[in-house]
């Protein structure tokens, strides 16, 4: 990435099919990560090795994977809960792998049934396995800014926490605002003492739009230098296990405010726009965020 | 206001209301009037004084202003297309008159029949008339960042024209992204040097939603320091005469978004959601943005 350019982590194929009602086959997970491969994105997290009971959403990852064409392996991530899931994720071919502590005691017990402090470690014996292994880590602090159980989060913990995973040589640090309760001042705040503390290379941020901010808030990261977004094609999402989480902020809609910030995302809209029809006939369910009113206007 | 207040200017019984397919009775617009005034709201635009076959939406709006109780008359205001309407107005009580200038020659052709140059010379009689008669004028330049004849609008064209209400004596210049075409980037740019030439105070800034933009333009503009906004309850509007407006931006967002960022709006909240309820209802529509999430959320 140079400095005027902005990568995307497109999370839809993982964030946002784990939370819809219709499940999708493994071809037809296939095909919306191709999709999306031919708009030009250069991050996807395709899937995640949970157990299929508690996400059957993401059933057969190891099989998407493999199905996969070779050439865009290293495009993708897999997200994994824990160190069989950083196994399996391996020995599907994944060579970035996700992992998340959800920055709040309660949230961790309550999404996997964990110690705050027993995630921490989890990651880092994760971040230190890939590190020795060839596997890039993001390491993710989930309802970094609320938590739907515990309120408000303190700047200070994610500091600290963010501090931790970087000491143990997290490739990238995702603040995530899990819920969409975050705000452009509050994210002005927390980023900017982060990119100070941690430099803002190894930062991305995850927004979600549950209350209309989402834009507002990537816009704010930007100021802070973040230069890293996950978003989700279409707006796809939420998180099934977060009272109040509502859909990821649009891939879409993320690439038309950089464009129109003067950053270059290497993304080609036309082409993103059909992968978000291709969303709404998968799921069966109207996706899409605003950018095709600039499209459209702009088209001509 | 003092130094830590944002100024709400809501315009959903005009903006809003004139955009609707159902037209609204003068009693119907009086309660949605009156249930603004419950919220705190301490500017409300209640109506035009235009032609009623132009703007079928606003007939009545001399009767509007007559049935409302004197002691809400100092805090509304009503759009005047032109020297008669301010006429009007006045003669209907209202103390306060706003006045659009496009800001290029297409579209004050396509709005009002008007070349740019006449309209600001309208502009100008108004304001200096408003002036002598102790009538508070607010200048609107509309399509301040784009226009949708005309494509983007130079920051320079809207300086110089900005510089020339400011220097006749408007009380407030309101710039004003009709079509909701405006990006964060833009806005601070162009908000930082109108501050610098004119001042923060005398400025307002007016967003449509159309690309999920509005909040972080509001945001941009805030940190330019603007500190009086148009909103819409509900997200209320949109322009019948420019292709491709979509409603404005939810004044319960907008109110979300400042005290969220530390601001004091004085607006309450949970009667600013009962107005928007009330919205909806009579215009036979759902409205609404997205702060009933965070006081669902937050209320307990």
């Amino acid at each position: 990435m140079n400095a005027d350019s902005i990568v995307i982590n497109e999370v839809g194929p993982r964030d946002g099919l784990q939370s819809q009602d219709r499940h999708l086959s493994v071809e037809e997970r296939q095909r919306l990560i191709e999709a999306l491969v031919d708009c030009g994105i250069a991050h996807i997290e395709a899937g995640s090795f949970v157990s299929p009971k508690a996400v059957p959403q993401m059933a057969g990852t190891g099989q998407l994977f493999a199905q996969l064409p070779e050439a865009v392996r290293p495009l993708l991530s897999a997200l994994v809960p824990n160190m069989k899931g950083y196994e399996l994720a391996c020995k599907a071919g994944a060579q970035t792998v996700a992992v998340v502590v959800s920055a709040t005691e309660t949230m961790n017990q309550k999404n996997i049934g964990k110690s705050l402090d027993d995630t921490l470690a989890m990651a880092r014996d994760i971040i230190s396995r890939g590190h020795n292994e060839g596997v890039r880590v993001q390491a993710y602090l989930s309802v970094a800014f609320e938590c739907p159980f515990e309120g408000l989060v303190a700047p200070a913990t994610i500091e600290r926490q963010a501090e931790s995973l970087a000491a143990w040589g997290a490739d990238e640090i995702v603040i995530a605002d899990t819920i969409g309760a975050a705000d452009p001042g509050a994210v002005r705040r927390l980023m900017d003492s982060l990119a100070a503390n941690i430099g803002p290379e190894r930062l991305a941020c995850h927004f979600h739009d549950t209350r209309a901010l989402g834009l507002a808030n990537v816009y704010a990261a930007i100021e802070s230098g973040v230069r890293r977004f996950d978003s989700s094609i279409g707006g796809l999402g939420g998180c099934p296990f977060a009272p109040g989480a509502k859909g990821n902020v649009a891939t879409e809609d993320v690439v038309m405010l950089c464009e129109r910030l003067g950053f270059i995302t290497g993304i080609k809209m036309p082409a993103l726009l059909q992968a978000v029809s291709l969303a709404s006939e998968l799921t069966g369910h109207p996706q899409g965020g605003r950018a095709h009113y600039w499209l459209t206007n702009n088209a001509a």
